[in-house]
């Protein structure tokens, strides 16, 4: 029987040209963070079920790869289908880094400035943008208070979307405070919170109209839900926001709070040179129910989908592993969105996506080669790229190779370039070729950079 | 109740400065090999369970960790443990490669070059050295039939021990068909070869008496086995033991084209400086069913288990997946066995796991930050790196975050500073400090590295 040579439903095998793109988005993220003081670490795709399970994770605990006993375990466990699974495939990077926090901190100091990348799996229908392996990358200040930590994320991710390619991106920006006590001035109840929340995220996406709608047929008192509409509508700058926000929510204290800090990161952020707005938008909850103060979400302009990293602060993380009220802050990248972003805008620079083989030498067989090789040596250790073809065809074949991958240079090593320590360089965009002396080649390859 | 804490049973969780041993790593590798016209894909963790089993996995298909149906597909099987699961994590990266060439071979041009790293999972009894989730990095040539390729293979991976931090290590190489026309020579039968192959690979473990006795309680004959024996044990240089080896084999017509194939290897190495020794080894055979031609193998020295990397050439990676006859050569780095065996040699330079940052800013709160917030942005355009340390803590609380922390520079910009222009340094290794003006920061901090 043929087998079906796909990959597995909903997952993605990436060709050399998507692959590079990755790891250069990836690079660029690695290398900022740990340029400004974050360390990098690595958990495993594997967590037992329990520690998976019972957690924050919401729907999508309900999403989870689990994974089938093994030997004798699974024999007893046959037949009951809830005990014949003990580890499950991570779903998110929060969970791992809570287990890790709590199962490390002797070993880490506070605040712990924390990056980590690495696939996580969701038992989902796939769809378009939405993948059953995806790749996510997690930014967390852990155990710091002062909002010097959102605005450290903040900076660095606007220099990472900058370096990324990104161009017209927007921070929209909320605390969770804010929005309880808002929903409170309405006259909502507590409980009544979170069920507003969803539906108000959603007015970026479907409007003021389809908000209001939505509430209304949720049950709550159309009274309420406009005495909620103009404060959602806030116009003005941030500043005028926040003005009208204090009269409006002058008897609340958390509110009030939340006021304070979302200022006091405003204030901040005019001190660095932040070259795309941020902009309070009292809609913005994004559903996670951690959230304790500040909101972050950064949406690509010019595009419908374009949220490619959000975060905020939690005052307990790490709370349903015993280690209640340690406050921290975290921003989250979303890494397959962001490639599937840039795609769509068209964003990547053309030689993103290329090898790095800046020369390629012909093969013309045993004695070209052996001259070649010690200099391809000494080529690699002056960090030029450089790769021989593997065998001797035809001319014409190991051109064309060269003109697929891209390579700017084919070096040519004939009998008469070797009686004469000669050798004669191809461009291969312009079609050119000269002869060099052999001791001028790092200097003539290193010109051409 | 309380959850464990710790990571699944034979799986790890990274601090930060082994984190960055591990991305310092594969970094170089994947340097050193896109630098030689490598790409890199990428597969998913995942695959079919009918692409993990059947394949040539050997005892390794015993060890996959399978994924539990969802939903009403679950509840079907439920009660067959066969029909119980329908996906698997990969146990290697070989599978997945094949898996990937038959997808996607029409977007792929032979000869393919490629590097892949990644996470394997095997459910076995973790032992010291031997991990339940473990990185492996591969690295292949796919359709091509010339040795150049296992020159590549071989100068490439010595420049890439080198730059890992490896000093002393050494190249054992050999021939399956070699390997097969010794077993015929010493007059073992077809079906017997595996088994004899299985037990000489041990000659390096055991020594020569071990294995002799392994193959006559194997039920050999023992004319037979001494008959191998003088082979194995051949003395000399590479030369020395090509020329005995052509009389030896001098009728058979496979043997004398895998001596010849290595004669060629070798001589073609001689035109490249390996620092490290290249030795022709007779009783290397790697297990591995799949190798036809070379087999390779790095032995770090001056420690017990000392296997860094291996590899050889095969005819038909893909002949599961209905590609026969595409020949290629491949070498796979195991990265946690290098991390490992470094460790144990105490071979990673000092600064190799150190966090990057140059300086770190004091927080001396809200006027001092917002003229320090401008600067920093400033350093970190000029690729200086740089962090503020995200609260206003006590000065002796700041400083130990940066002495623990490796961070050879402290900015101090109080009161007096501010009016001034001018900014403190502190040399946290000398424990000097000198002022300067705002102006003088980046040049001065670039005159230091």
């Amino acid at each position: 029987m043929k087998k079906n040579m796909t990959p597995v439903r909903g997952m993605k095998d990436y060709l050399p040209n998507e692959a590079l793109s990755r790891e250069k988005v990836r690079n660029i993220i690695t290398r900022n963070y740990t340029n400004a003081g974050f360390s990098k670490i690595e958990t495993p795709a594997l967590e037992n079920l329990d520690i998976l399970l019972g957690g924050d994770g919401g729907e999508n605990e309900k999403l989870i790869y689990k994974i089938l006993k093994r030997g004798d375990k699974l024999k007893k466990a046959a037949g009951d289908l809830d005990k014949i699974a003990d580890l499950g495939l991570r779903y998110d990077l929060t969970v791992p880094l809570s287990r890790y926090y709590a199962n490390n901190k002797n070993n880490l100091e506070l605040p712990f400035k924390v990056l980590q990348m690495g696939s996580v799996w969701r038992a989902e229908r796939p769809q378009k943008g939405r993948y059953r392996q995806f790749e996510q990358c997690d930014i967390d200040i852990i155990g710091e208070k002062s909002s010097y930590a959102e605005i450290d994320l903040l900076a660095n991710s606007a220099k990472t979307l900058l370096d990324i390619g990104f161009k017209n991106f927007t921070y929209r920006i909320n605390d969770r405070r804010i929005l309880e006590a808002l929903a409170e001035y309405s006259g909502f109840s507590e409980d009544q919170y979170s069920a507003i929340f969803i539906t108000i995220d959603k007015l970026d996406k479907i409007g003021l109209e389809k908000v209001k709608e939505e509430l209304i047929s949720k049950g709550f008192a159309v009274e309420d839900v406009e005495r909620l509409e103009p404060i959602l509508m806030l116009q003005g700058t941030n500043e005028e926001k926040l003005t009208q926000l204090r009269e409006i929510l002058a008897n609340s204290e958390q509110g009030l709070k939340g006021i304070d800090e979302l200022s006091y990161i405003i204030e901040r952020l005019k001190h660095i040179s932040m070259t795309n707005p941020v902009t309070i938008d009292l809609s913005l909850a994004r559903g996670l129910s951690y959230y304790t103060g500040a909101i972050l979400e950064v949406k690509a302009r010019d595009v419908a989908i374009g949220s490619i990293s959000g975060g905020g602060r939690y005052d307990d993380l790490t709370g349903i592993f015993g280690l209640k009220d340690l406050s921290g802050v975290g921003i989250s990248f979303g890494a397959d969105r962001i490639y599937d972003v840039m795609m769509a805008l068209d964003l990547f620079p053309k030689n993103f996506s290329q090898t790095g083989t800046e020369v390629m030498c012909v093969n013309f067989g045993e004695e070209s080669s052996d001259t070649l090789l010690p200099i391809i040596s000494e080529l690699r250790q002056n960090g030029i790229r450089v790769e021989l073809y593997p065998d001797e065809a035809k001319m014409k074949k190991q051109l064309s190779y060269a003109n697929n991958h891209n390579i700017p240079f084919v070096l040519l090593l004939g009998e008469d370039e070797r009686k004469n320590n000669s050798l004669t360089i191809k461009n291969m965009e312009l079609g050119e070729q000269i002869t060099l002396k052999q001791d001028e080649l790092i200097s003539y390859l290193l010109s051409k950079r």
